[in-house]
């Protein structure tokens, strides 16, 4: 079977106060290239389920922009020292990934050690040897700044790199109708 | 200040299976009335994104449907057994958050214990307690099932009875090309 690389992918790492994203596309000798990256900030005082609706809408406005066929999100670890934080940063991971599957994009998940093998080629480097992969991949003059961003673009390089390996589209959906009839069970009225 | 009682509350008991959900009237007489009740099914064969999606699509349906002003949605125990569960569940929650508040719902989080509280007087009733509870004060001639639409019931039913004390109307949201903008930061290009 042909494998067709992703030619552009959204990189993200996910939070609730600050999410990191990354734009990077391939060109046509396969090398990397930073086309955006930045920062969703979200108002630590707005209500839980606002400060998700901003992350949303942030993230369809990038989508729109950019059309990225891949989007690529950090995986959460799953030894926070506060199982609250762990909790509350899978509501923001959440709304990432349904966001870019209600928009089309193919998803894939990636775990730190990963990044940091794929980009160092040790599952163990620090974040300076990460940042230091990043400046070299993409000629870069300085680190990109707050570190959200640098961890956005590396988890956007490993999925362009692992997207040479990932069959890119997704299974056909469903109809609509059909699907929301089969998930809604009614049972008391 | 006067205060709007909410007449109608979408209750949800959030999960990445099987999501509960009860539709719930205050009658003129103050008195609770269950309009419809059911389970909203997740293939757990699908990759997590496209769970989500569908929980989402199911869920904007209901509200198409019975458009409650108020989603009342239970707490995430920050004590699960496996952090991985509570960081899935987050998920589910996430995005159940971020569809109520998209679509113009105010949102109230409940604890386990307060529903508990606030049907039984205590807040370590049991299940069976909570059941009775539930059936006898919607008239109901058996217990709903599975425990997901129970659990549903019961956190429509809390949140109705809050919702006497809580002032319904959410801020007016900003434009919402000036809360991408204000969100979206681009550190790099």
């Amino acid at each position: 079977m042909p494998i067709t690389p992703a030619p552009r992918v959204l990189g993200i790492d996910p939070g609730l106060l600050r999410t990191g994203y990354a734009v990077l596309d391939r060109d046509s000798r396969c090398e990397a290239r930073l086309v955006e990256a930045g920062v969703i900030r979200l108002a630590p005082r707005d209500p839980l389920e606002r400060r998700l609706a901003t992350l949303a809408e942030a993230l369809e406005a990038l989508i729109e922009t950019h059309q990225p066929p891949l989007l690529v999100c950090e995986d959460l670890y799953a030894h926070y020292a506060h199982p609250r934080t762990a909790i509350l940063m899978g509501h923001a991971r959440g709304v990432i990934l349904v966001t870019a599957a209600r928009r089309g994009l193919a998803v894939l998940s990636v775990g730190a050690t990963r990044v940091k093998k794929t980009l160092t080629g040790s599952g163990h480097a620090s974040k300076a040897q990460i940042q230091r992969a990043i400046a070299g991949t993409l000629r870069l003059s300085r680190i990109p700044e707050p570190s959200d961003v640098a961890d956005a673009i590396a988890v956007g390089l490993c999925g362009l790199r692992m997207s040479l390996a990932v069959p890119p589209a997704p299974a056909p959906r469903p109809r609509r109708t059909a699907r929301i009839a089969a998930a809604l069970r009614r049972t008391a009225r």
